[in-house]
């Protein structure tokens, strides 16, 4: 199996929706499927009847407990998503995603597409984490997609950006959505000890707007150790008085 | 509404089906259905259930006894199919049909699309009356599109090709090279106070990698000011002692 995103089903709720997204999935030959905390637990039997010739999709499919275990090892993150959110942050099409996407798989990235659950989409803090939204350009007066046509679309679009695409020249191995993770928790905590998140009606939006900018950013590796240093010396600084 | 395809169902079972492919179509603004000898007549409630919110399209809908019925006031018919044919015609991707397409609807061409019925597919008879055969590039292995999938596939097309395309939306407006260069300034000047630049050797390749890292990362103006602001707290932290 050649390299291809994973798609991460985020809290979703009915059995049926998760089967059918396991059928769009496997129509256009993707195989890797995680799922985080869903309603009904797991295994599922109403999935596995929906899923039919697509079954092993879910037979494979991992089981997580929160949005940032599903990624951690991923480098490349987009979330998809239907409505305007206030987050600061690139809303690519089906295409101009899935053409990175491509581009990036073949340059040896990991790459996970989030859904949301089937009535409330996606929360602030699954996106924050997203490098980019994608966003399908549905008609605004009947924007109804649900989780399994979502998965459709993007599975289309994978398979056709995927066929033919070159591995661009990357500026260094990408930073894993872990280590995303802990960047932000480096930042938040020195920052919260330093008195950063001020006024306090303001800090909830500062926090969610710097695990924004972190997620957001193409950070390699080698450039993420360079932002704990930053932060690692100014402390050391402050310390000696 | 302007000029669009009009989305023939031929032959559809399932009542269940024809809703869901009204709901696709008007997913992507397309309002025109027609429906060649529906098994379980017409109207049919369960279609109706399905459609939910895009009722109107099946209430618009006109009901045909034949194939050559539903499209002879049609210039340009493809017709929808997974499976090859022996026929000898061209077999277009949805994209390149839907580009065709577009462009004669804007000519004032009048467009058909073909569905089939759900298991077996349009007869060879319809495909004959089509002038090119369309077929979604689904994995040879898992080919199963069922209907409303189909009819979304081909509808998410129709708008693509068919709007004027949009630049995909920035995250923001982005920092010009002098505000990223004034931010490489402000991080080189403190980070020198605080002692990062150390050891003395390295000093000139880390100042370049931390100039080289705000250049490539695509901030935004925003951001910018956020990360001039990380910085002054952290001063003001150090200063209090």
């Amino acid at each position: 199996m050649s390299a291809q995103p994973v798609f991460v089903l985020v809290r979703p709720q009915m059995g049926e929706n998760i089967g059918a997204a396991a059928r769009a999935m496997a129509n256009f030959g993707l195989e890797r499927m995680r799922i985080v905390d869903p309603r009904d637990g797991w295994p599922n039997p109403k999935a596995k009847a929906m899923a039919a010739g697509a079954g092993r999709v879910l037979d494979a499919a991992q089981i997580c407990d929160t949005t940032a275990e599903a990624i951690a090892d991923c480098t490349r993150i987009y979330a998809t998503t239907a409505r305007e959110r206030g987050l600061t942050k690139a809303v690519l099409t089906p295409e101009a995603a899935m053409t990175e996407a491509a581009a990036a798989c073949a340059a040896g990235e990991k790459v996970a597409v989030l859904f949301g659950p089937e009535r409330a989409g996606l929360e602030n803090a699954d996106i924050a984490r997203a490098g980019a939204i994608v966003s399908v350009p549905v008609d605004p007066a009947f924007p109804s997609l649900n989780l399994a046509q979502c998965a459709l679309l993007m599975g289309y679009e994978w398979r056709r950006q995927s066929a033919t695409v070159e591995a661009p020249r990357a500026a260094g191995p990408a930073a894993s959505a872990l280590e995303i993770e802990k960047l932000g928790d480096h930042y938040e905590e020195t920052l919260e000890r330093a008195g950063f998140f001020f006024p306090e009606k303001k800090a909830a939006s500062m926090r969610l707007s710097l695990r924004n900018m972190w997620s957001r950013l193409p950070l390699t590796r080698a450039e993420v150790r360079i932002l704990h240093g930053i932060l690692r010396q100014v402390v050391r600084w402050k310390e000696r008085g």
